[in-house]
């Protein structure tokens, strides 16, 4: 069982807390899980459960909680004692991780505020307008420090964002280039991370100073640089970047978003690409993440770029409207052709980054760059007084010093953690000391002393500092930044509080309603899971630190761990991975390694079945297996005929298979252990894809049913809020047989990973660590009993829905007894020809009634996924059946020829407030537009744009602000 | 100058802060500064303020800060720092303090939202009925718990409720019994509070055992119990209070009201009034506030209960609406006939406690109170079995002890301190410990070791309590409680987060528009401000926890009452007020105690201009002054003239005169200091009304204009939110000769007051402590400067507005030079007879234009008074200017007979979506009505109801939750 709080010394408690939280995340009450039951048929919940969920891989785990759950006011005093055990400290390590000030207005009204982190990714662009404005300002931010002409919505971290770099250079040749050049003053991460994806797609990596690079090698794809580079060094890129176009080379600069506000930008230099991260514009540092990495290009390069790109449009009146105008790189577009699979953005991160530009606007962002680089001078200027040698002449914040005096860096360092800051090591006689907005005067002070200069003179030194020019005249900026108004208007916490507020209040989070998309599990992200990540000993550690400094960090990932691996029925975990996607491609690059290590390493199959997510063909690519696709049967099973086929077909060369279990088609395949023993007698893996792991908690094991690693998307399953798009955590669980190969670091502080690591694919050992507080909150605050309630409760209650809504809409897909896993699909496609509607019209009509749509055309084109999860009460969920049954009522009156084909609430929809205060002449009244179920007149939520036309943005892309007239 | 924070041992620092709160928190930037400086005819502010502010008093004080204003970041580094000294203890002490689980979904979405904690309070029911639900869910509760039918919508504390039923009962038999009986086992603060409001009325208390209270003395007006009493004690009121009746004497019984879910409520045992503390529903213990008090009585006592009660009417479409119903004994209402001033309330931490109920619900508030009381009765068996004494057979959670073995209570307190555990001292021999629903099982054990029984049984300890019957069944509470929906809808956190954001999105925050409340200061609350009082070092330390365990606080405090008294001018502070009015009570008190100690005890009159806010006469009465009212000329200054002739008239009888400054008509007096030299050459003491402060800030101080004490409202001037109608701060700052008068405690910890205390005003020490840091960061994060610059740009706002506003309104009284103060006066009542609109018809009509209206009809009838404060951007300001002209067009097209006197955007607004929705056959069009400027398509909170007919919920007075249906 999974093990729960241990309070020390206790014995058995008479008085168990009465806060616990799994009442009130598990939203039925008995009373409605009684009646709820009754509706489906079952007589009781175990009866249910054995109905839907096979009796072959059912419960073989003893579910008995050997310890108590505490109640939420108790865990936060635990959890709080745990986490007290990291150190804080001034942080000056660098490495693309700094401290900041995240503005309190920002930290109150976005990162602690439900109605920013409880939102799905903005697909329904409708009730998504503020957040969509926000990343846009984000995207502009972007735009105009790297001098770039298109930026994207955010990166998983600075690492993965150079590895997309070299991604989109391959692909810029078509794959035809296939050696690549990086700096090895590039980050230790990032170069890591190069390592693990050049190999993945088969490319050479040359390490080396660029300057030295043979850019005249025909195979050379791109030349990828630091800005300033990992020692804090600022060089001159412009000849080199000139050259390398000549050539035909892409220049790919890595650089510090903040350093652009005062040096000459990487557009003006050349460059193809500008990527890094937006981490210091008021992100906390968590301990490695979560932070919105940036990447910004040409606008040749727009349909190669990763990840989203959030564009204007504009909307039945033609109004401004943003949505997303590109995810041309998105798995779903390119299956296994892709050479990304990323779909998981920061948006949340990138949020605050925006807003921090938004309230500091350009002269507050110079101010704390001139800030931050006149303190690092003045430490120069205090080092070289103390006898030491300053290496980098030309810096921002970072002071790379070589030790004179006979002080070695080892003792530098034990000085400087005596003074609570750490610092980095380059050598026995090299330290880098990267600055701040957080540095104070007394950390220069500090330092010095440290130095051997004690009670430094910092009037002298400031001044002696104000002479130095440690940024070269032809790498000062001289171009502006940041015109655009909103970077203007809102200067008082007054007019930022608001503005925040208005953006908000247009978007539909799950603080409003229902947000019941299948395969997203939009379950609650309560209060007690949130409150920690926001915590100073939580989030302001650096990833690097000391192992000494990270103690509660420690225990925490260790017990985490081992949790994952108990509900997953494995023996190891690794947190690496930052999200689903990246969950897949290390599971497949274990997977490969471990066949390596046993001579296999020709097996290059991966089966993927045809109802797989098209993020598993993607990763397989990635890796660069082969993709066998094995057919489904039409009750969406596998087909172990076809299986058979495939497997004797590629004999000898089947390295995985990937099965997402409950399938996508939200099935229990009854013939899961059969498939699996199939796969491993072929001698491949099995990957579980673990986006539906809210069905089976504490009933079903993967590690039993013959799962060899899966992914848990901890954003999904785990409680993980959705951000507005980001952050996520795709964690990988696996047998034991796969630990030695699991991701490994770079980087010193605590690592994980095992004694063959096959490489890293976080910038971070532990991907977004900040964010893990809140799974391991949710896992035991719940307990094991408790999490198998939840599978309980959402498996109940699809159900029950599906029960209600069969009578109106077909269901596709139902597997034992006719049952649903946690998801079903609506089959909406009848309606195209009786009554021409179409899947979107339903989901923009359901907003209408105050309801985020279910998943679109996923996994079937003109159907409607709905899941409920267990977080939410039969009242909502009965709103959303009565819903539905309505807008099946408006379908039927466009069949009867009631309502035209071209002018009906669903064709209209979604209706804003604008329509009803404009003329009406529509064929029927502004209430049926408005409020179809009298429960609206209440409560509702009203679209700020009327439906978003696709097509002209297409056709008139842009990804920059619009003028403020717009807006009028 | 006002001290900033020192950092110890710093140098002058060559790195100044930037995240300086000043240029965020004053809201016109240097551009607009100057622009407005220029429309109202400054050359700079020097030349302005000296065109506003009289030169005879302006500014005397250096106002060169000796030291550095710190960064939000390094603020929050360093109070908490502070604030850390205050040690966390388990609190057990009780007496109306006990630690409480504010539910975290609670924490994050009420108490830590400015959509909560900006409001002002709900006079505008339009745009507040989300709170006003909530406050009729608090009024439920404390109708369903104490079994009376009616509630107020809160009080100050539990002592001023105490005091009040008081006041109450000398009402209720209009004066004429002036004999009050008090049981001795109240809190003894309670009994300080009763002496202090007796001694006021002229009332004799008698304090002793209530079953020996002479019930038939035909002077007595009231008998006052509490239940369970001081030292937890239930007794059995139902004969003393059947005894009572028949002898016109009322019954009065403090309660805990988390008892009541166990005990028989007093209205069942017959009580004419129940009081006490809601604290414990999910409110913080702070250091001794700001709580929820509570009042319930009978409905025929309705007109002569103190405080707000919401009550439900209908709005113009005939649904359901929430509005004030009665407000009968606030000051504006009665002036000199009051014996009540109040005019707070606490309605945040009703709402609050309201929520608590309706998450909780009756079953598991009765869960709650059992497991205490489980836990109290094991604590008691385990006392008996070290060989200890229970002294009160009947208890709820509080257990009366008398030690035996020898043990002194010194030496279990000092036991208990070195467990972390603080309990209550009541002699040599006997203590009570307070148990509550933070009491883990660990405590009981430790407490039984402190009483010398090491390594408890717990199991058998409950066995035998179980078998205990510490609830006598005569007592035992067998009606239901809580039956309405609303406390058995919202269970699970995603429904009770929902149920909070619907109520929050209804209701007009500082987070959505500009409040322009004349006299009300709606300035930002800086989220750096908010984000200390839910520290645990700050909001969980009990109000009589021993000296050594609150040097934070006492730090703080210290500061806070120098930085007070040195803002004013003054020399000493009081910090115990709990609200303006009960500053204004506290300081005539130290006046009339002043005079009494130099043997002028005989000096009863108290001057008050005609300008004066109605709570000045209310205070002055109920203090048993009597008033002479000076008249005001034409232009708001007072009539010296008419103020000889009254000084004359009652020469050697003026105890006091009571002035605002600048006035309530918004101008600053020049002959001020003639004025309060003519007081006090009869031997009078000035008071000075602190309510428009925030005009003054570091420009002009009353203690060298001849103030002798003033009160200041912290949650006007000094940033304290105003929470939606409370929690409030009035402390009184006052020269030397008054301070030994101040108020003192009569609880053991750190007090307050000097050396010959006039009485106890506040049950906690120093009123609502726990939002002092919020004005304690206001002020260190401006340093005396920054205040200054606050000033500054409030008069220059106001001057601006009321330039651009002149050339459509009249504006009423204006000084110096033609210029107001802080704020203004718009005259409307010239529109009544042009356009038969009245001034209720403009401030419905702001509404639509995305406003909160000005003060109405106060200080003069048919006028709005508008303040903008400092916190308003230039654009906003314009915002509102635009609006009002606007309203004025659409005035003139009345006036012009383009529309109709009775069908016109003003008569029918506020306009709401329904109104858009519905049938139109309105003289003008929806988009008139909705969208009057285009800016308003962009942002606009529409009011969730329409107009509210006061006068059906006069007729139909109810004041307990509608049945749910009647929200369908």
């Amino acid at each position: 069982a999974v093990k729960t709080v241990q309070v020390s010394g206790r014995t058995k408690n008479h008085f168990p807390d009465l806060d616990r939280l799994e009442p009130r995340h598990n939203a039925l009450s008995a009373f409605d899980e009684q009646s709820m039951l009754r509706a489906v048929g079952s007589k009781d919940m175990t009866e249910f459960v054995q109905s839907v969920v096979p009796k072959s891989i059912l419960g073989k785990v003893d579910l008995n909680d050997s310890e108590e759950v505490l109640g939420e006011k108790r865990w936060l005093e635990w959890f709080s004692d745990m986490m007290s055990q990291n150190k804080l400290m001034k942080q000056c390590i660098g490495m693309g991780y700094h401290e900041t000030k995240t503005p309190n207005v920002i930290l109150r009204n976005v990162l602690e505020s439900p109605g920013w982190y409880t939102p799905y990714t903005p697909y329904q662009a409708e009730i998504s307008q503020g957040r969509l404005e926000s990343l846009m300002n984000f995207q502009q931010v972007v735009i105009d420090l790297t001098g770039l002409p298109l930026s994207n919505a955010s990166l998983l971290d600075e690492a993965t964002a150079c590895a997309e770099a070299l991604s989109l250079s391959i692909q810029r040749h078509k794959s035809k280039r296939k050696r690549a050049f990086a700096s090895a003053n590039l980050h230790p991460a990032s170069l890591a991370l190069l390592k693990t994806r050049a190999k993945g797609f088969g490319c050479d990596l040359v390490i080396g100073d660029a300057f030295e690079a043979d850019l005249t090698d025909p195979s050379l794809c791109c030349v990828i640089v630091q800005y300033p580079d990992t020692n804090g060094s600022v060089q001159d890129f412009k000849s080199l970047f000139e050259k390398a176009k000549e050539h035909g080379v892409l220049s790919v600069c890595a650089a510090d978003l903040l350093s652009l506000t005062l040096l000459t930008p990487p557009g003006e230099l050349g460059a193809d690409v500008a990527c890094g991260t937006t981490q210091r514009f008021g992100v906390p540092l968590g301990f490695g993440g979560p932070h919105a990495a940036y990447f910004a290009t040409k606008q040749e390069y727009a349909r190669i770029t990763p990840g989203r790109i959030i564009g204007v449009s504009r909307d039945r009146e033609g109004n401004n409207a943003f949505r997303m105008a590109l995810q041309t790189r998105e798995q779903h577009i390119k299956r296994e052709k892709a050479t990304s699979n990323i779909c998981t953005a920061q948006a949340l991160l990138a949020n605050i980054a925006g807003f921090y530009a938004v309230w500091h606007g350009p002269d507050g962002l110079r101010d704390i760059a001139n800030d931050i680089h006149l303190k690092a001078k003045t430490l120069a200027e205090g080092l070289k007084a103390a006898g030491h040698t300053i290496v980098s002449e030309h810096y921002f914040d970072t002071v790379n010093v070589r030790l004179g005096n006979g002080l070695t860096a080892r003792e530098f360092v034990s000085r400087c953690e005596a003074a609570e800051i750490n610092v980095r090591v380059l050598s026995d006689d090299q330290v880098t000391i990267a600055l701040d907005e957080c540095t104070y005067q007394e950390h220069v002070v500090a330092l010095l002393a440290c130095a051997g200069l004690q009670d430094a003179d910092v009037e002298a030194l400031v001044a002696a500092a104000k002479a130095v020019e440690a940024i070269p005249e032809n790498l000062t900026r001289s171009s502006k930044f940041l015109e655009h108004e909103v970077f203007h208007l809102h200067r008082s916490e007054t007019d930022m509080m608001r503005y925040i507020y208005r953006l908000e209040k247009k978007d539909l989070g799950l603080n409003t309603a229902m947000i019941p998309l299948g395969s997203c599990t939009m379950k609650l992200n309560a209060a007690v899971e949130m409150l920690p990540i926001t915590w100073a000993h939580v989030n302001s550690i650096h990833p690097f630190a000391p192992v000494n400094q990270v103690a509660g960090y420690e225990a925490m990932l260790k017990d985490l761990e081992d949790i994952l691996s108990q509900v997953t029925g494995m023996t190891h975990t690794s947190l690496q991975p930052n999200s689903g996607a990246q969950g897949e491609y290390t599971g497949l690059r274990c997977i490969q390694a471990y066949h390596a290590s046993r001579g296999e390493g020709h097996r290059n199959v991966c089966i993927v079945p045809s109802s797989a997510h098209g993020t598993n063909p993607a990763s397989a690519a990635m890796v660069g297996l082969d993709i066998a696709v094995v057919k489904c049967l039409p009750d969406g099973a596998i087909d172990l005929e076809h299986l058979k086929v495939i497997l004797e077909k590629h004999a000898g060369k089947v390295a995985a298979s990937m099965i997402t279990y409950p399938s996508t088609f939200g099935v229990f395949d009854e013939n899961i252990k059969t498939i699996t023993d199939m796969i491993h007698e072929e001698g491949g893996q099995v990957y579980i894809d673990g986006a539906n792991f809210n069905a089976q908690m504490g009933m079903a094991f993967p590690g039993e049913y013959g799962g060899d690693v899966l992914h848990l998307n901890l954003h999904k399953t785990f409680a993980i809020p959705h951000g507005g798009g980001g952050p996520g955590m795709g964690p990988i669980c696996m047998k034991a047989h796969l630990a030695p190969f699991m991701p490994g670091t770079s980087s010193p502080g605590i690592g994980c990973g095992y004694d063959q690591p096959f490489g890293q694919v976080s910038q971070a050992p532990y991907g977004s660590a900040g964010v893990l507080p809140i799974s391991y909150a949710y896992m035991k605050l719940m307990g094991m009993n408790g999490l198998r309630r939840s599978s309980e409760q959402a498996l109940l209650s699809a159900n029950y829905m599906k029960e209600r809504l069969s009578s109106a809409f077909p269901i596709l897909y139902t597997g034992l007894n006719g049952r649903c896993a946690h998801e079903f699909i609506l089959d909406l496609r009848p309606y195209k020809k009786t009554a021409g509607v179409e899947v979107e019209d339903v989901a923009k009509r359901l907003m209408d009634y105050n309801f985020h749509a279910p998943t679109m055309s996923f996994p079937v084109a003109g159907t409607l996924m709905i899941e409920p999860t267990e977080s939410e009460s039969r009242a909502e969920l009965d709103r959303f059946v009565d819903a539905m049954l309505q807008i099946r009522e408006e379908i039927r009156q466009i069949e009867n020829g009631e309502l035209p084909h071209d002018d009906n609430p669903l064709k209209n929809a979604p209706h804003t407030i604008a329509h009803m205060v404009g003329d009406w002449t529509r064929a029927y009244s502004r209430d049926t537009g408005a409020f179809p179920l009298e429960s609206l007149r209440r409560n509702k939520l009203w679209p700020s744009v009327s439906r978003i036309d696709s097509a002209f943005g297409d056709r008139n892309f842009m990804c920059t602000c619009p003028p403020i007239e717009t807006y009028m």
